[in-house]
């Protein structure tokens, strides 16, 4: 991988910062977020500003240039590949060590006395714009709003921004109507005396008026409002199914009807909504839509929350969807049982990299029913390649696969009825001693999660410990969250519910709620490991019943052997081998089957083979 | 335990909410914190204006009295006592639970439009009074400062304010002499260009100035400021050892000097110095100081932090200090393995109470050397008392200590080296099995805890589910933290150090801090389970050494046997039961010598059988 050259980038953007057709004063700092308007994590070409600027293409980061310096921060995913795509200009910020300034340390200790900071308010999320302004504000700074982007000013072959018909969905799929959906969001709305409702996230947007965007949930652009206001590139709406299905023009109740505006006029709109407002009047926003929108608000009616009501009950998963999640893990199954069978006899032949490997694990998917595309970008990665948490293979980076280093691929696809996110970590030939021993401590702590019985109520964050207590006990650990909730046929990073480390606002996990459990460990120049099952959040029946609270525990839907070979069995007890026991005995029940069913011989056989007890 | 009659003090109360003697209008809701004006736990009877009103004496809680209704917000240790002293005009507002509403929640559900909720300014943190009053706010009331307290407007028979003299500590106790400490926190100041410092903390100041206050740590009052100023009763300046101590009137260095201002007069001066005050000067005040004295600072000038470096430093305590808990620690287990040799003749007897049995432990701990007095009120308890978490015996609770139920003692003492708490939980008859079962599933979560191998720089809160993992696996858990901070020779609760599932802004762990290690189970109406050690925060050496970080242990400072008849040493690993065998060797090395030296010879035979290996 070799770094982005940005030396000519960084000095038109400064001349930008000094261009006083941009604002009246030049900035003297510039902040590029990684998002789009909507805060969405996979975004369109057209909105990789920061990627454009400084080379870096991970998901989460953000750049910040001043007259002199210019910096990226991002988190322990990302520190190998960032250090790998950013030439000499920049300075790597690694979130989450002790000694990383945070932006607004940072800025305060290079910027001269009165500086202006600027930003889009379009991509900064308003609490972000909060903190930040009044940080920079205590230091004698200010934070100002650029209108025009000023990375698109330089960025002269920027892409245009898609325009793709939107899809909708049955019932069959989502287990209830968007008219149902749309009801129950109002009734908590007069619960809580809530007038109107902004709703920018474009997955709960998708989820509610029903029609996906998938491949990276992105391009929508939509704001949902009480009387039901949609605002989307009306291109998009073209289709007479769609309009049918929205009800467009001929909506079967009033009050559910749907009316569309252009996405540009979401500004104006709101605008005059609020001004029409009562005294009592409040607007319900997500604290992390854009801070241009959350500021036509006013202050007086604006009500901020964390997670919206959309996010919430789009989190706890539906019968139908349960069911659709379920299939679309057998059919995920089914693929990579296949790319097993295959990588293990086309290896030794040593024609295999990274790339084709990916490729051919998207092809195997693509055969599967209602198979729609890939879920995020794979993670294809052989020897060290494996110690980039969040690699992507490239044609300069692409390495061969062999019976020597370690294998990791994470990988996932959205069928219409589910999406899948899967880590298996193998070796085709004979792992290290070091290697097995690694897989084995990230194995006990996949377990640890995985069988935890918990409290109804327990945050996920509570249970992230379980994960890496065995890697601690040996002075190893992992630098990034153990899992993420998991969408149905919406993102698959989604919240408000997780399992991390980081003590964000999570919500307590209940029955029906889907995340990842993930763990790893990472040698940097050697080796990655990470194994991660798709989990659902199901009731527990222990012994006892301590004030009637119920438990929970984790029902793996991802049902892909974990490769024996890699395990140090002498290092795991007898509960954790008869945890891998029991999974392989169903990954062989359920997923043998369905091999069965489709006539995939060899890959039943890989099977079988790879789920023998171990002793 | 009878409830306290409230009927006619809530007439009074209400009619001081309506008595325009004390603010303009009258207000609907009057909020009555626990604290004092320095937010100390433990408080002078004068300040236990909350026990007054609603009769219930926990260290936590906040009563709120409208003119229809009186409710007292209180946590899980204290459910079951504060139902018991409360009478039938009082509703308690359990926190934790789900259905339970927030304070504001609550208070905007019950008041009339437009109402205005009182507080005593110098008694609510500046924090509180933030959240409290924007909430209101938002629905339309309003938070306003009631200077006169109201409930001393009806206290009649008030205790007066004590007036004891300070007490000084020499460096072979504080290892680090008052100047130093004051030149420390000087270079913190000037490194982060903070001009003025309030410090209001009793133990901070205590701490930093070398008196302490002890028997609960209150009644000191004192501000500190940068140049350094100490505002305090100044009759209990009077000793002539202590100003010699403070070096009032002739300072070694100038720069070094204390000016002291009677207590009251911090208002003023600090009016004064904030009026002098250089466009750029920055005043530090932790958050938790009262809404009054923040409320002084301009906010231009005020910088709230949550936790004051004095706080931080004193909780990461010197090689001097760690000697003298060690020392504090090895004295007091003397004590316990007296009284517990002592309880086991005298209990066939009869005649042996909740009460006695904690005055006999007092009177055994007072025969050690530097003994002062005890850190907190003794929790002596037999079955059913035992559920209630924080129960403290009273004539009309006084149980028997029989050969039929459990008996747990949550004590600890101040020592001039060091402040200690322990908590055992014993049966002198034979335990059931259901009580053995709990009993070991605490045991195995304090021993998950004490055990842990953790990175350098982990948060206690992450520790928390270790001591949950083997309840949880049962459907059984406790409603409180699993550990706090402990002083030396200060409170014996201290920040910012802790180890809960509440993820307040807990500060991470490093080498010298000293935690508790307290899980426990509680069987309402039957018996409760708590075992608890004081544990020292060591370096530990693992296998591995992932970027350099570096981690850490903890090691026990309390060493008193845990009673193996309590437990089902079926239920423990092989390497809990090393734990518990390495554990009782280290006790019987220890605290055998140093009763052999003191010539307690029963104590020591019951140490010798209490300290067996198991197998």
């Amino acid at each position: 991988m070799s770094p982005k050259i940005t030396g000519e980038l960084l000095r038109q953007l400064r001349q930008a910062m000094r261009n006083c057709k941009y604002f009246s004063e030049p900035i003297q700092a510039y902040i590029i977020p990684s998002g789009d308007a909507h805060q969405s994590e996979y975004i369109a070409p057209c909105d990789c500003r920061r990627e454009f600027i400084c080379g870096f293409n991970g998901s989460a980061g953000t750049a910040i240039v001043t007259e002199q310096h210019a910096a990226m921060w991002t988190d322990g995913r990302y520190f190998l590949q960032a250090s790998q795509q950013m030439d000499n200009n920049w300075t790597l910020m690694k979130m989450g060590l002790k000694e990383t300034p945070s932006q607004e340390d940072w800025l305060i200790s290079v910027l001269p006395e009165n500086s202006k900071v600027g930003v889009d308010p379009w991509i900064i999320a308003a609490d972000q714009w909060k903190n930040m302004s009044k940080a920079l504000i205590s230091a004698g700074h200010s934070l100002v709003a650029v209108q025009d982007n000023l990375i698109d000013a330089v960025w002269t072959d920027r892409p245009e921004r898609p325009s793709t018909q939107l899809r909708t969905l049955g019932l069959e799929y989502t287990g209830m109507s968007w008219q149902d959906k749309i009801v129950t969001l109002r009734a908590k709305m007069t619960e809580r005396k809530i007038s109107w409702f902004v709703a920018t996230a474009l997955d709960e947007i998708a989820c509610t008026v029903k029609f996906s965007e998938i491949h990276y949930s992105l391009f929508t652009s939509a704001t949902l409002l009480k009387s039901t206001m949609l605002f989307v590139d009306l291109k998009r709406l073209a289709d007479p199914a769609l309009r049918d299905h929205l009800q467009l023009g001929s909506p079967s109740k009033p009050e559910l009807s749907i009316q569309t505006f252009p996405y540009e006029s979401v500004y104006t709109e709101l605008q005059a909504i609020c001004a029409a407002l009562g005294p009592k009047d409040k607007v319900w926003i997500c604290d992390k839509a854009s801070c241009a929108l959350t500021q036509v608000i006013p202050k007086a009616h604006r009500t901020p929350i964390p997670y919206t009501p959309l996010c919430l009950s789009k989190a706890v998963k539906n019968a139908t969807e349960i069911q659709g999640m379920k299939m679309a893990h057998i059919k995920d199954a089914v693929a990579l049982c296949e790319l097993f069978a295959w990588l293990e006899k086309e290896i030794p032949k040593g024609n295999v990299t990274e790339i084709s490997a990916a490729d051919k694990a998207e092809e195997l998917r693509s055969q599967q029913k209602d198979f729609v595309g890939l879920s995020f970008p794979t993670i294809s990665s052989v020897g060290p390649n494996g110690a980039i948490i969040h690699y992507r293979p490239l044609p300069e980076t692409n390495r061969t696969l062999t019976m020597n280093e370690v294998y990791l691929i994470d990988s996932g696809a959205q069928y219409v009825d589910g999406t899948t996110d899967v880590t298996r970590t193998m070796h085709f030939g004979t792992p290290s001693a070091f290697e097995k021993e690694c897989f084995t401590y990230v194995l006990k702590g996949h377990i640890a999660v995985s069988a935890a019985i918990f409290p109804n109520g327990t945050k996920g964050h509570l249970l992230d410990s379980f994960a890496r207590a065995a890697l601690w006990e040996s002075g190893l650990d992992y630098l990034h969250g153990t899992g993420h909730g998991v969408g149905c046929f919406l993102n698959v990073h989604e919240g408000p519910c997780g399992i991390s480390y980081k003590t964000f606002a999570d919500e307590p996990l209940e029955a029906g709620m889907i995340v990842s459990d993930e763990p790893g460990y990472y040698e940097d120049g050697s080796f990655g490991i990470r194994l991660e099952n798709v989990v659902l959040v199901v009731p527990a029946k222990p012994k006892y019943n301590y004030r009637n609270r119920g438990s929970l525990t984790f029902d793996p839907l991802t049902l892909v052997p974990i490769q024996i070979k890699m395990m140090n069995t002498e290092l795991l007890t007898q509960k954790e081998r008869d945890w891998v026991n029991e999974y392989h005995r169903k990954c062989r029940e359920v997923i043998g089957a369905e091999l069965e069913r489709q006539g995939r011989k060899e890959a039943l056989e890989w099977l079988i083979r790879e789920t023998q007890p171990i002793v």
